[in-house]
């Protein structure tokens, strides 16, 4: 279901695809004679990668993840589409009035960080001792700094912890008790560990510790369970890009896991010459592929359009590896690709010329 | 000074370029018609890289730092190039029985982090709060796994858990009292803190500490304290490349930083396709740019040498962003480039083909 809001939307769907076509043939360099949307399309049939170019534009994902259209309630999914859909307006606002794609990275996500609905912030999973341990990572595409946080759990928006990272210390990456040190000594909200407790996911880590007693089999958290990430990429009017990703990790995982969502070139990575790209999905791939870095890579090296990159990395490199998961990523003309290997990925784009437009499942 | 250990020393230094023209022209696709070595040692002048091509093959660094020639005692020299060279004959040894080039720079690395010459294992630095907290992390350019461990402090060796974490865990990275959960429970070695106490890093902290008093100006550590860490990359006879790093991170460091050692497309990549890199150096620098990964792209996507490769990172890119450092890195071919941008980098290779060679300072 595709949820296009009537709030700003403006030219309609034929327009929006010859800005796409133009502006995605414009940023590749030697492919210029084929037709990067259609290639996109083509290459990934059900990869649902928009492309739109733009003045200013943001990209929101909640996670990728297995949920299917039918087992999902009418009712979730318009609370998972009104969230998704006031992270893409309150960046907006901030980009259409010429702020910055940092501010409107942070503000969308600390907005989602708060939101009971993803696994991020209040709304993290329980790890096996049943803490919430949560990490972030912001990077800006002008000047390649970059903040994160891994394993805190006592931070009410990491995603600011991670910019203050970038902005307030020489550091690149904080973790644990000593991230939370810098947190105090900055004047960043800590809350007890209480404020992220939900039932739902509580929930989730009993039957994800049962399940582990009953079969002994994967004792890491099921599939869906690693899935649920939240991410944003901007491009604002001053042509600055910028990404951020936050994640409370996975249900049940154990020994100080840190996946992808705070290692900068694997869930987050923002370059002005190439890209931004947030990802989600199972963090160990995303890793040992440097995913968000990759993509850049190729946007830079090969001078692949941005849907073509990001289509190689996700439909290509991680499907032939098992890895599943998404990715938003946007160049610097603010054309945006949204592929996904998974059955559903939540997601969403806001520019100057479409929007809001939020989607959960393959068309 | 250059120490030509002559145990294992076969070829005439003649016989060498040749080999290292050869396989370094053949290295490269389009770029074949210009000699890849000429290439790169007009590009950097004083990059010191060396370029050798080999059935199997180990580069080691002891970090790359401040130290001047006239600074360094002949017989501080002489000790640093004796442990380097073990570390290369350990990891050679392996490699000339057809052992396996992640079986060849584990036990390299293991020598190093046992020796208190170097920031890693035994030698590691102090933090703030006079502890150790080591990083390491390893990959395996045939698969693509990887494994990393972050911020443990009674870990004798973390090379090997972060292997560990590799092969007997579905995670790449985990950090703190969680990665010595997983230690305990693989039987991994664990020390007592004070197995870490040496003198001389003791009172780096202490100077570090009353710098800071003084001065208030650089709170986290003079330059001379961020270098140190301990890297290989080898190639086995199996035609299989394996990256590794470990460090003791930053003297006087705070906020349990992490820097680039444990990253994974950061201070360490692996990729048979392409190459294998270690960092040293000013770790922020080296997550920004995601420079393991980014050389091994280059190679991949612009058909570049390794040593044009290795050059555009760390005597191109870093040098412009004022990131101190340098690099190993190793081809396909067991071709090998060693540049660094520092007054020095602890460096030296064995190969089927010649060696070992130590060196330390620029020629």
């Amino acid at each position: 279901m595709s949820y296009r809001m009537t709030t700003r939307t403006t030219g309609a769907l034929r327009r929006l695809a010859i800005v796409a076509i133009a502006l995605g043939a414009a940023a590749v360099g030697p492919a210029a004679a084929r037709p990067a949307v259609a290639q996109t399309v083509g290459a990934t049939e059900q990869a649902a990668a928009q492309e739109v170019g733009a003045e200013w534009a943001i990209a929101v994902h909640g996670g990728a993840g297995t949920a299917r259209r039918e087992s999902m309630t009418p009712e979730l999914e318009s609370r998972y589409a009104a969230a998704l859909t006031a992270a893409l307006e309150v960046g907006g606002e901030i980009l259409a009035s010429g702020g910055s794609s940092l501010d409107a990275v942070e503000a969308a996500l600390r907005l989602l960080e708060d939101s009971p609905l993803f696994n991020a912030g209040k709304g993290a999973v329980f790890t096996h001792d049943g803490r919430n341990e949560l990490d972030a990572s912001i990077m800006d595409g002008a000047s390649l700094a970059a903040g994160a946080v891994a394993a805190v759990h006592h931070v009410k928006n990491p995603i600011s912890l991670a910019r203050r990272v970038m902005e307030a210390s020489p550091h690149v990456m904080m973790a644990g008790v000593g991230a939370e040190e810098f947190a105090l000594e900055q004047g960043i909200e800590l809350v007890p560990a209480t404020y992220f407790f939900t039932e739902s996911r509580w929930q989730s880590l009993q039957r994800a510790r049962e399940a582990e007693r009953r079969a002994d089999a994967e004792p890491v958290g099921a599939l869906g369970d690693r899935l649920g990430t939240v991410g944003a990429v901007a491009l604002d009017r001053h042509g600055n890009l910028a990404a951020g990703t936050t994640t409370g990790g996975m249900t049940n995982k154990r020994f100080g896991r840190i996946g992808d969502s705070p290692i900068i070139g694997a869930g987050t990575y923002a370059d002005n010459r190439a890209c931004a790209v947030s990802g989600t999905g199972h963090g160990e791939f995303f890793m040992r592929n440097a995913v968000a870095h990759d993509i850049c890579a190729r946007v830079l090296y090969l001078e692949e359009s941005i849907g073509e990159a990001a289509d190689a990395v996700v439909m290509g490199v991680l499907v032939e590896q098992g890895g599943d998961g998404g990715v938003i990523a946007m160049d610097p003309e603010g054309v945006i690709a949204m592929p996904f290997n998974t059955p559903s990925m939540l997601r969403g784009y806001l520019t100057s010329e479409e929007g809001p437009v939020v989607e959960i499942f393959r068309e």
